[in-house]
């Protein structure tokens, strides 16, 4: 947990002359005792040391950009009111490489991934926690950078970060920064959302444009450069699943096809359900240059992570009241139906091909595209 | 999240014939697709796929540790039912080095010291999270000790680990294993304690002996053998603060002197309260060993981690009732007065020494015990 730490002290001491933002603005001469020194605006492992430092990074970085009343208090946990019911908890830590790419960063990422947990529970996320652990010498200014799109994230969600801690770690033994967060919803009564609620006859909708985000990292990390630029489509998808929810009350599952993309994701449900699912390629949506950054690098979009788009299905006659809802919400204009729920063995995914064959859409067994969230 | 990855499928492949916690034996010859294959008995990047290798490291590793209903569906998010009230929610990522120790592993600190941190805002701890950011070449039976160590520190505390996040970075990229918890916890109605609430008059107490985290870490780090093995005191704190809180309802202030030691939490608290404290050298609990071991290398046990030790402060008429609480329980046998709240300049924290004097005890500013929890 952040904590109170680092009172300024009634002696000058260099922390009364800095400003927010300027931890590197030292002046060593007028320093009463031997401090850890690092390379001026990075991060020391002082940072991590539960003293001055941390209380200075936390007061001067990290306050600034989260700033509510529940964080603000610096105790050793956040306490608020919360009305009686189903309480959704989840957490994911972000390690993705590189930490800033087209369309978002780590923080972005962090925000909206614990978000669309909450969300795909059909929880109203409310509170986030965020945790550091940075590597010794990573840039201040990139901190900076990556609290503030996490602030940004959050504002755009409604959601507050109301606890936290920072950890760092000796150079060479992280990556710059890697960001865990957790998240507290509220499960609206009647709402039951589960991977294992999926029924023979059931459609499968897809919320839009397929391997955005695993493309635009792909794109970043191979150098490669295009007319358009490609951008992860990184969002927060709680609106998106309020507006469904309204539509229908049957809605059955959600997920958001992250890690793995849409193939693991339909793949687990198939197993939680016990069902087969069988997929139409036609009705995949996809984006021209996603499609075609794909072939280059040999990669099967299926497989290719996203990051603010969702699974959902539904019973049959709930299809086109569902789909409207979500084409009407801007972050489903491209929802479309991709393929229904069979009673074939359970647990597969199938694909009827656009030449009109049929193949298996397996789990991936190997690693696609590593460190991609 | 952890979700349910990886599918059993139809056909015999490899994970059909492993047993939980035999990932290593993998029939090369049976396999019917390139896999990356690792060093046996180590963690691949695979591990962090989101594909088959990653479930089948949920499955068997971390669920049969972990085991309970909610963490068994392994859907995005945990979803429980909680009466009204206030709710205490906290994170802490650890980084501790070596992750293995006297007393405890990192494992054992996860879940405990997410359980204090809850537990010093007088919640009753509930429910824990647990995401994992493991080095590619880690072994899998490391991994398994310390969840091991994880369900037995959350089945002593009471609470259960609902959900969880696994992520795999490149060998150099980490450092074994690092864990983040993230908990939620049940204010009761009627108890309000702060960091802000200390006022002078107030009296100081400390559950017990300090410093003896720290120092365990530091006599492994050093490859100090002494007589009698120093042992962290990690342990979950909350049924020593519910039995206080039965014993009064005046307790002002709670806080675990964790990073940066009974000096810095001091500080933390006068500053948050705008008081001045004074502590008493005489009274200060210390074992001999730790002592001694503090004086070999130079460190002030003033500034030594404890991991399961608590700062209360009470008002006066209440330090009997308090004291005596905590002796009576096994946590807080050797609980001692040691400093009382004054009305001098806000922040500071003075010590008594032995020999009649009076010196400051300041922030730390450096780093004596990096990564020590």
């Amino acid at each position: 947990m952040w904590q109170r730490n680092a009172p300024p002290s009634p002696q000058p001491q260099w922390d009364d002359e800095s400003r927010p933002g300027n931890i590197e603005e030292v002046d060593i001469l007028q320093l009463a005792c031997p401090v850890p020194i690092g390379e001026p605006g990075k991060i020391t492992l002082a940072h991590g040391s539960g003293g001055k430092l941390t209380g200075d990074l936390i007061r001067q970085v990290i306050l600034p950009a989260f700033r509510n009343p529940l964080l603000d208090k610096l105790e050793d946990q956040a306490v608020f009111a919360m009305a009686g019911g189903r309480i959704a908890f989840t957490t994911d830590s972000f390690v993705v490489s590189p930490l800033f790419f087209p369309g978002g960063d780590i923080g972005t990422l962090a925000v909206n991934g614990t978000v669309n947990d909450l969300a795909m529970g059909g929880a109203t996320p409310l509170y986030l926690s965020a945790a550091f652990i940075i590597e010794e010498g990573f840039a201040i200014a990139d901190l900076e950078r990556v609290v503030a799109s996490m602030q940004r994230a959050a504002s755009a969600a409604g959601v507050a970060i109301v606890t936290g801690d920072t950890k760092v770690v000796e150079k060479g033994h992280g990556d710059g920064i890697y960001i865990n967060t957790a998240g507290v919803g509220l499960v609206p009564p009647g709402v039951e959302i589960s991977a294992s609620r999926a029924r023979p006859g059931d459609k499968v909708l897809l919320s839009g444009f397929m391997a955005q985000h695993g493309m635009a990292i792909m794109a970043r990390r191979e150098g490669l450069d295009f007319e358009v630029e490609l951008e992860s489509d990184t969002a927060a998808l709680h609106t998106l699943v309020q507006a469904m929810l309204r539509a229908s009350s049957g809605i059955q599952v959600l997920r958001d096809p992250t890690r793995g993309g849409v193939a693991s994701t339909l793949n687990e449900i198939a197993q939680a359900s016990g069902v087969s699912i069988e997929l139409d390629e036609e009705s995949l949506p996809l984006q021209l240059e996603v499609e075609g950054l794909c072939e280059i690098l040999g990669l099967d979009p299926l497989y290719v992570a996203n990051e603010g788009k969702l699974i959902a299905i539904v019973p049959a006659a709930e299809t086109d009241a569902v789909l409207e809802a979500m084409r009407a919400h801007p972050l489903g204009q491209h929802a479309a139906l991709i393929g229904e729920v069979g009673d074939g063995p359970a647990g597969m995914v199938y694909l009827r091909t656009c030449v009109g064959g049929t193949r298996m859409v397996d789990m991936p067994v190997g690693d696609q595209l590593p460190r991609i969230c």
